[in-house]
């Protein structure tokens, strides 16, 4: 308490700070993102037609042109294996309905769109198993699917293949409450389960903006990152145990309900992540972490992105056991969201500033731990890192700093043609390409910058008023060569999908690839799991 | 900070427990390990010659008969092959030292000798890809060794094995003090590691017994556990990429050195924990936590087994951020720790209690995290959990009470034989499995439980006077059988090796094993890496 006592004038500026008034940042307005995806997904429907085709081109939002082919190898439903289904699961289960097939054909940014004239919904591990044992005997190629909220196209067809959606396995098998372990169904909401663990004093440990929506078995198979993993650690540490279902229909038990288990070769990792293209994920055991009282969030202004990283390392010394998001975002970025919502204000009006940090805390100390990030914020103001920033007074205003940090990507759909990355890169070098990309772009197109800076995720966006080949060959392959040469990741948190699948060489080398396709090849010798996705084509046909 | 004004004359004892001398405690010895295994090393000495053999019955300790063929498929080592290996390694990295080469035969417990001519050096990725490409070729057998404290009997040959050291790959390849991401190769010694690291300001997310000896790529091939685990997570989620050699040479560059990528299928985790099975680990990349700066140890006593549990749970929830380590024992072990040392004393010695409990909390404010604990451990007696108690006042008493929780091993040890089970079980019915083994050997035998609660981790021991059939029959396959009913685990952290390779089914289910054995035979076609080992015999050869 030294410092706190020499440092009288910053305290009572930093006081000053934490008194200011936030009224108008509680008028933000949330945008119907379905709404703003509308005239990329025109353009999609532009590029092919609905019906079953043999090879599409998807260009769309920033990628590059991907010419995908049909597996010939594939067969094509008749009815005797509509019957067979039927004979299976029921009438009800088996959805040939236009209307209900339009849905679950579609991304849910509208960006994908397959042509499956058949929705399989199971309602068991053995259902699950039977139909894959069926699909593989007749090769009929398999589109695992959750809750549908993926962002590469992973979860939808891409020609005819059969949709094996497992939302009716929804049950929550059992909850200890002394080890925090969680065992459900894969088609478990991840809204659902939040709130069953908030009755019982305890929380998932990840949370996405589409918990509403995404299911647990798509989290698991899509390793889904989102906001509490600087905190609470990746799914593969999290997820205890697995039960999946092979292309052949063999069940792997893998259930492990144990935080510590060394017998043999933890099979549960090659399924989280690989994206439903190794197998179905039907159950999940996940340790879950008792839920704490005390939540604090920081808005602050850095004027180097220098000190955004020494602010960082600073954040995990000082406040290390409580820090559970340290997100970025650049002027561009605030300019945007201030610029496109009318309702949004910048907490920090005084001039603007290069950089804005969002910081929170979960404890279970609500004074000390407030005590603390003031302590903390008090001296990187001291030595420099901090240009100005505000304490959340209460759960609005703390709301309104993170819809600022979320209303970034919706902001730049708003502002017209968005080219999005989202990449993983040593934090010493995230913002050089950021830097580098304004030199490339001039002035053809804005570059912002934000993300994940806690955890090394940078997304990269390039907005411009329409989309344009001139500046997406600025973009790319520069893009992904920077994020190669920096032993970067093309995909920190959103898979490869479809989107995606070809350009794994940017991160993984050829003998890292050829192995993933010896494993696909073992897994799913006929390639029926989702195909088109993951791996390159060249390796998947 | 109610309820400690409420409660002051709870206060005032637990004030006078904190001020309690503890002189006696550093007397405690260390006991030389080594020795005390020395009869149990003659036992195995006497089992079979030193010499080549094709077929050896391994009955030590506690573990049932286990008959190993020698593999006729694999070749004899010749003169050409020692005339290739110093061609490409120089003389010196080529050893054929039989007093060096008994050592590297021999694990650090004694309980395992194999018969190896040829101790290779590598010192480079390189070379370890060329030893296995040309062992491959020839179809020598290889075991990976680093530092060789394993115990069960993984890092030593069976037969004649070619042994593999990486040792002389000791190199730190970097540093990142931002992100705080070490990459090195994988004979760095893991207290060498701590010693670098702390010079830096930062810990390694692992810390073991043997960490003067053990190498940070043994550590990952054995997923090894130790004392952070409950903190800091296991090494699926602090290890952020590897380098490692397949059987045939194929150098697998996956060392990445970021917090996310999702990018294919994370091949990383299968060499976690495979035992050099899979490949032999040459580099590794791992993100290493902030020193902090508080840290505070609290030894407890317990009625039973469920306040154990509850406090377990409490602990969770009030220290949440802040516990590093819940460990525990029960007054069997307590008595053979006391019983077996001159120098150790009881801290709470007021009267004999069924249950010890050690709290550690690791923080970065040491005044608030020590009102903290004794905030949390005053509330806990007033609930009636802990009957007494009391915390460290200095870093020697703090160092006092781990040697009780540590020198349990040992004092086993000098007790007689004992017969020692690592496992994992859901922590509500770790304890059960004591009292059922108490019946079951009645007079037989003193059973002995202590371990790493948090982790639900068990260490079962059973001590007598000597070895006796009749002890073992009522043992196995009882606690197998009892571990695999309640899903526990039969190895926690000590991984299968040779000693339970057999034993798999207990804790995986025969599709879950065979897929092991698939991926194993694809990724090693002749069964080269680490024979007889890990998988069942009847899969491996």
């Amino acid at each position: 308490m030294e410092k706190w006592r020499a440092t009288s004038n910053l305290r009572r500026s930093l006081k000053s700070i934490l008194n200011r008034q936030l009224s108008s940042v509680s008028e933000f307005r949330y945008l119907n993102e379905k709404r703003s995806c509308q005239s990329s997904f025109n353009l999609i429907r532009d590029c092919k037609s609905l019906g079953q085709v043999n090879a599409i081109q998807h260009r769309c939002f920033s990628s590059a042109s991907t010419l995908v082919q049909r597996n010939p190898s594939f067969s094509t439903l008749n009815s005797d294996d509509i019957s067979y289904f039927k004979g299976l699961l029921g009438e009800k289960s088996v959805i040939q309905d236009e209307d209900r097939l339009e849905t679950v054909n579609t991304d849910w940014m509208h960006k994908y769109k397959g042509s499956s004239k058949l929705l399989l919904l199971p309602r068991s591990t053995e259902e699950v198993a039977q139909i894959l044992r069926y699909c593989n005997s007749r090769c009929l190629a398999v589109v695992p699917q959750g809750g549908n909220t993926g962002l590469v196209g992973g979860s939808v067809p891409v020609f005819d293949e059969v949709i094996v959606n497992v939302s009716s396995m929804k049950n929550i098998i059992s909850f200890d409450k002394v080890s925090g372990i969680l065992v459900c169904e894969a088609g478990c909401i991840l809204e659902n389960l939040l709130s069953f663990l908030d009755n019982q004093g305890f929380i998932m440990p990840l949370d996405l903006g589409a918990k509403g929506s995404c299911q647990i078995g798509g989290n698991v198979s899509t390793n889904a990152g989102g906001l509490r993993l600087v905190r609470y650690g990746s799914l593969h540490e999290n997820v205890l145990g697995l039960e999946a279902v092979l292309a052949n229909g063999d069940v792997l038990d893998m259930l492990g309900t144990l935080r510590k288990d060394n017998t043999g070769y933890d099979l549960k990792h090659l399924f989280i992540g690989s994206e439903g293209s190794l197998g179905i994920v039907t159950k999940v055991s996940i340790l879950t972490p008792p839920k704490l009282s005390s939540v604090n969030i920081a808005f602050l202004a850095c004027n180097d992105y220098s000190s955004c990283q020494k602010l960082l390392m600073e954040a995990k010394r000082k406040l290390g056991e409580i820090l559970s998001a340290f997100e970025f975002l650049d002027t561009e970025a605030m300019n945007l969201v201030l610029h496109q919502f009318d309702g949004v204000r910048n907490p920090l009006p005084a001039s603007m500033h290069n950089f804005y940090i969002l910081i929170e805390t979960t404890g279970s100390d609500e004074s000390y731990n407030r005590e603390k990030l003031e302590a903390f914020l008090l001296s990187s103001m001291e030595d420099g890192l901090i240009s100005d920033g505000v304490l959340a007074q209460d759960i609005n205003q703390a709301s309104s700093f993170w819809r600022i940090r979320e209303g970034v990507p919706e902001a730049l759909m708003k502002a017209g043609a968005v080219y999005k990355y989202d990449l993983s890169l040593p934090v010493e070098k995230m913002y050089d390409l950021v830097d580098d990309m304004r030199i490339r772009l001039g002035d053809l197109a804005k570059v912002v910058g934000y993300g994940h800076l806690g955890d090394g995720n940078l997304h990269l966006n390039v907005s411009a008023p329409e989309y344009d080949d001139k500046i997406l060959e600025q973009i790319e392959p520069y893009v992904y060569e920077w994020t190669s040469k920096h032993r970067g990741s093309i995909s920190a948190e959103h898979g490869l999908g479809l989107m995606k699948a070809n350009k794994i060489y940017y991160s993984k080398s050829a003998e890292t690839v050829q192995t993933m396709a010896s494993i696909k090849k073992l897994l799913d010798p006929n390639g029926i799991l989702n195909p088109y996705k993951v791996l390159p084509h060249s390796l998947n046909s």
